[in-house]
Parts: structure tokens; sequence; C-alpha cells
């Protein structure tokens, strides 16, 4: 057996060959022994990849859907305003794409983080005097959930809520990010339990998830509980992602405020999109406003979500050549209507399940989404929210997401975008499902109990 | 100081409480301990993001890029072809995405892999007997450069050619994924090393990046090179990453030939998109072609890919809803009108900086791209390519991409996609710079070298 070490100069064409100078190794060793290294075809996919799970997919893929074929499918799982063709986005919204198309200014690359234009009208469309934006501030992502994730990744470990949106969970465990749960208080309409989100702070904390209004409770908070957070972050030098992609998505009569003009220094990344407001999830157009008036993100933090915009460079650039007409041309009407019909959805399925035996719905102020708390002991039939769930659609051909998708069990997440007849069809058979399987507090056995 | 341990069941409203069950530790604590946790603002970003680095960005930032006031500035660095306006796309392409919006369909969310009919489309359009596709094995992303990142991740650790498409490496840094490189001999028109690549493989070797057409070589493949590069594969049972984002975007007379029929065991992912050989590059439509007719992949790397996928739910629906009109009825005669100018305008550079003394272009065979090498011995006021191209802005106002950014250096980058008459501009003033600059072999430094 021979060992042969080779410098190999190159051929390199202009003949300075300076950098083409490869060192390879040739090395004669036994057959066998080379042959082993890979013999036959053995592709296994990376452990990111093995570690990237949508906990909503798991359940559901999980669950034996098999609807009633006597009654047609309602599916009141689909977090996507579009499905049902009841909430169409505004003509205003498609016309502003047509013309940016027309134009043909918006064919090439954008900047990876979005054409200036299109960050200043988004600054401009969320500035106000308590929370300043420029252009500088805003960073475009391909939907709000790439603007998460980049503003996940930049920051780093982190606290998000139970219930909470499955993608938090699925970014950071994909990513090897630690992530802790705090509790929302159903009983106080969805607000964080305070204390126990500042007790699980530690000197590893970098970052907190606040998602307002809710997904999945439908919830929005007082003013009162968001200073009472950023006096948390504060007090512990903890800055805040704030999820607020159903910003302005609250029902009339509600007040929507925005985290950042209430900071006094907490520095915050706020996400949003056009997804919900403006109806067209697809679109993918999603945006971080950065927050920091005191300088604590400071230049590092920006540089970092600019570097990681650069790996898949920004959004559709036809949709952002869009972007400043959707924001300061669609007519107020549009958003009021949404919200008009979503409020009275919301409460047609509220008023009609809060009558329900074993069922005890908490009437939300925005987004698009009920949580419904099942007292299971009166189900004995169901050993927890996935069962039950399961059994609806079997019944009664209606499906909603079992909560234990959002870490919540023992409730499940109504969305509330479908037409009107199909809610008041939902709840009347959701109504005949309970009343089948209810049990009163049964004596037998809580004398077995004894 | 006291300890207190508190079991706090919470106030569950449905009072069976099982599952909000939270512990909660409050530990009265030395004041000054519990304050040394985080007494102060401390916000960095995260290893991840200081680790994403984009090369050509990191060079050019640190040039000094002034051009000469009485010389109008031409850009032959950008790898857009709409810059210049001179390359619209084919009117029937605006049309598609126009009617995709009128139709209304596609505003809501899109299966995270892309709508069937969409992935159908695309797979129809690229099927051929010797490597045939259905809509399963198509993957739609956010560009082609979401492609190459899905593709990365799930298969892992690679080499990749040099010089090379930035991207592949600021991907693999950024996720700790060793990346080796292997070189492409400029003298064989940008062939791959093949001897010097599969000294390189070893028992942690999971994917080869093979890019045919080359950005930023311009070259392409013969098909016998490309058999001979599937075998080192096959061989070492290593499945390849064939990025042919250029595919079919080669001069008349050349016949593009893609990886994948090719093949009778190795499996393939080919990443592709409408960027290039549509001209919409800012409108993020890639995918990745499944090419597995052995099964090696398996259903493991096609579940890693959709998980992989669900992270930011692909790209713009709108686009996707076009893309089947986009593929089948865009006129032959708009590609032809497209090559036809890039092999003009090649020629016209290459046959210009060929007789320019010090430099030596190498003519390509497609993509939109010539590499010229430099011979630095004959340009001693310059340290390398960096300062050769920051010099050529300085004097001359024409800006080309130190090929530095590539890892290749001594070479640099001109862009085709110009109008004829800036390309001829150029050329007349990279002459002049040359001529100015050259120094024929000094007969005093050699003779100081003795």
């Amino acid at each position: 057996m021979s060992l042969v070490v080779k410098m190999n100069g190159g051929q390199n064409m202009n003949g300075n060959g300076v950098h083409h100078v490869s060192v390879r190794t040739h090395l004669s060793v036994n057959p066998a022994k080379l042959k082993s290294l890979r013999q036959r075809w053995n592709v296994k996919p990376s452990e990111m990849s093995k570690k990237t799970l949508n906990p909503i997919r798991a359940i559901v893929d999980g669950m034996t859907l098999t609807p009633n074929p006597e009654k047609p499918m309602i599916a009141l799982s689909i977090g996507d305003p579009s499905v049902f063709g009841n909430l169409p986005t505004d003509d205003s919204v498609l016309q502003a794409l047509k013309e940016a198309i027309d134009s043909q200014k918006y064919n090439g690359y954008a900047p990876s983080v979005g054409y200036q234009k299109s960050r200043e009208a988004v600054a401009n469309f969320y500035s106000c005097p308590e929370a300043p934006l420029e252009g500088k501030d805003v960073i475009l992502a391909s939907g709000c959930s790439q603007a998460i994730e980049l503003a996940i990744t930049v920051l780093g470990q982190y606290f998000s809520p139970t219930p909470g949106f499955s993608l938090y969970k699925t970014l950071a465990v994909s990513m090897g990010i630690q992530v802790k749960h705090y509790n929302l208080l159903p009983e106080k309409s969805w607000e964080i339990d305070l204390q126990h989100m500042e007790s699980l702070i530690d000197d590893k904390t970098t970052c907190l998830i606040v998602n307002n209004p809710s997904n999945p409770c439908g919830s929005m908070f007082s003013k009162e509980h968001q200073q009472n957070i950023l006096s948390v972050a504060s007090r512990n030098c903890i800055p805040i992602l704030a999820d607020e992609i159903y910003g302005d998505m609250v029902f009339p009569g509600c007040d929507f405020q925005s985290l950042a003009p209430l900071s006094s220094d907490v520095p915050i990344l706020s996400c949003g999109g056009l997804a919900k407001r403006w109806l067209v999830p697809g679109w993918r157009m999603g945006w971080i406003l950065i927050h920091d008036r005191n300088d604590i993100f400071g230049s590092e933090i920006r540089e970092g979500l600019v570097k990681l915009s650069q790996r898949i460079l920004g959004p559709c650039t036809v949709i952002q050549g869009a972007l400043e007409s959707i924001l300061n041309h669609t007519p107020p009407e549009f958003y009021q209507s949404t919200v008009n019909f979503l409020k009275s959805n919301s409460e047609i399925c509220f008023s009609e399940l809060s009558t329900v035996s074993g069922l005890n719905p908490v009437m939300p102020s925005g987004a698009m989404y009920i949580m419904v708390g099942i007292e299971m002991e009166h189900f004995p039939e169901f050993q927890n929210d996935v069962e039950f769930t399961e059994r609806l659609v079997t019944e009664q051909s209606v499906f909603c997401l079992p909560a234990t998708a959002f870490e919540y069990p023992d409730f499940f997440r109504i969305v509330v975008t479908v037409p009107e007849e199909m809610m008041i069809e939902a709840c009347i058979r959701i109504r005949e499902f309970c009343a089948r399987h209810y049990r009163p507090r049964s004596q037998d056995s809580h004398d077995l109990d004894q």
C-alpha cells in the first residue's frame, strides 16, 4: 500500500495560479475499509427537518375524521377568512395590485428588507406621536409567519402564551431555541397570568412573545393590562415580540391599542401583515416594526434582521408595489363591515353555546376565534378534547380544532368567519351533540368515589 | 428570609382544573442577588443571525465606490435582468397574473407546499419520459433561494462549487452545516474538477450541489460531463442538489440538458423558478423537483421538505394561481428573443475583452454572466480583484463584481443583461482602464528577483 500526497497547482488559465492551489490527498488504503464508508444509499433528513413539527397537523393527522354522510360538513377549524367566499377582500386592494403589475416596475429584485417606498408606506401607516416610525424601522417579510421567524431568530430564547399560536413552538423547537409557556387566564378574558410569567424569567430569557389580539382566544388586552405587561418586561429588561397580526381587527366598541406607544423603555418588534385585516393571507405580505426609541436594540439587532432577510430575499415584489395604495386607499367601510360581521357571528355563537350544558364559551373581542371550554367530567365517554371533537365530526359533521393543538386541553377553538347560516347550523348541531352525551354529576360514580 | 413554594391550581372556569395546574416557586432571596440577574438592558442578536453573512454584501460594503463624476455609472454587477427595462417579461405573463387576481380564487392560504394544481402544472412542464414527475414531486417555495434553503436544510452537509453562488455558503454557515468547496476549471469552460470533488468526499458528506448553467460562470455542462458527475455521486451514494434556475436559459445552438433524466440511480432535488427564464425575479416563485425514481429519498426526505415548508407557508398565492398559464402560454419567441440577446451581448463583451492585454474572459454558453480573469502580475498597482474593480469605478464609472465574492479571486464577473450600447461603452472603458494600468513583465523587477 502506498501513500501519495500530491500538490496540485491547478491549471490556471492566466498563469499566476496563486489562488487555485488545492491540496489533494490520495490515500491508497484497504479497499474494504474504503468501501465501508458508503456502500449503499442511506439518505436521511437533517435533524432540523425532523425537529420541525406543526402541532396542529400532528394532532389533526392523528384524528379519525369521518363526517356523518347525512349531514354536509361544516369546518369551523380553518383560520382563513377567504375560504367560504363570504369575506372577499376589497376591490380597491385587487385594483392596487393590478396597477402595480401594469406599471412593470415591480418585477425585479427588491432589497431583501423590501422597497424603501413600501417600507415608508408601512411606517407612515403605523406611526404615531408616541411611537414614531420611519422606513428604516420596517422590515418586510414573506407573510407574518416569516416576520415572526426573523424576530424569533434574532432575539433567541423566549416565552410564549398558552394557549397560543402553534408557530411559536414550531420555530423554537426546529431551531433548538428554548421556549417556556406562560398561562393565559380564561376567567379574566384570557389576560396573561403576569405572576406566572414573571416567575419563569431567568437569566437566559431574551424575549417575551405577546400576541394581542389573540389566536386562538379572540381576546384583546386592556390598556392597563398592556401597561402591566410592559412593567414586567421593563423590570426584567426583556424585549417583547408583539404579534399584532390581528391588530385593529377588533369588534366595534373595542379600541385596539398596540403595545409600542405604551412603552417608555421596552424595545419591541411588532409583527403584522396584510393577511387578516385585508383578508389576503395567501399573498404572504408581512412586516416587522422596530420600536426602539431608546436605542436598546441598537444597530446589532437591526443588522441581524437585515442579514437574516437575505436568506430568501423578502416578499413578492408586485404585492410590495401595491402596498402603499392598499394601506392608504382601502375604504374604512371595508374594515367596519368585516369587524361588524365577526362580532355578529361571535355573538350568535357565544349566545347559542353559553346555554349548552357542559360548554363554557369565552366571548371574544376581536380576531376571528372563540375558545369554548368543555366540562370533561360531564362527557365521560370522551377522554379529552381530541376525542370530543373527533366524535363531533363523526356524528354531526362539524369540525372544531381541539385546543390540545394550542397546548390547552379541554377546550376547542371555533373560527367565526363562516357564513352566518353555517354558524347557526353548526351551533344547533353542537347543542344536539352535547345533549346526547352530557351526563349530569353521576350519583353512582360519586358513591364509588367515597 | 423565607422560602415559599406554592401550588397553584389556577382558577379554571370550568372547575376540573386538571390541565391548568402550574407549579410556581416564589423564592425570597437576597435582593442584591436577584437584581444581578438582569439589572440593565443588554439585547444581543442570536448566534445564527450573527453567523448569517452575505459574502457579496460583505465585500461590496467594504469597497470605496466613488464613480468618476464625468462618466455616467454603468453597473455590470447586478444579477437582475429587469433593472434596465430592456428585458421586460412577456405580456402574457402579466396577463396571466391579472387573471389570477380577477378570479379571486387565490387570496387565501394555499397548502404550504403550494396548490396541487400549480404543483401539477410545474410537474407537467418539466416531466419527461426518462424522469417523469407528478404533482407530489413538486414543492413550491418563495423563490429559488427558499427552494435551495429547504433542500440544503433537509439534506445537510454538502459540497458546492468554487466559484459559486454565494447563497450556498451563507445558508450553510448560518445553520452550522459544514460546507466544502470543489473547484471548477476555467480552462475547461468551468467543468467540475471531478478528481478534486471525489477526493473531498467522506462519510459525513450528504449532498453535492451542482449548479448548471452556472452563476457566476455562465457555463453549461456537456451531457458527457454531467454523466461523469452522476458517476461520482452514484459510486459514493451521495444525492445531488441541482441548482437549475438558469435551465433552458442557454444560447441558441447549446442544448441544455437537465441532470435528472441522465441519472439512473442518483436521487436529485432540482431547484428552479420563474426568476430568470421568465425575467421576474422579484415575484419569488421557486420550486423543488423531487427526482427519486428508485425511492432512495423515500418518504422521509419528502416529509422533511413538507415540514420545513410549513415554517413560512409557501409562495404568494396569486403568483401560484397564474403559474399554469405562465408555463403553458408564454410564447416560445419570448424565450428565443431573450437568449438571442444574451448571446449577442456576451459575444460583444467576449470579443472586446479578449483583445485587452491582461484580461482573460471565458466565453459563456448561457445564464447571464461572463467571468473575466485578471493577470494580476501585469497590474502591479492593485493587490487583488477587489482593488482592481474598485479603481475601475473611480476612474471609469464601471462596476463589475470582484470574484472574491464567489471565493475566486483574480477574476471579475460581468452581467450581460444590460442594453447593448451600455455593454459596448463599458468594454471601451475597461479597455482604456487596462491600457493605462497594464505593465508588461518588468525587466527591473525581474532583475531584483534574481
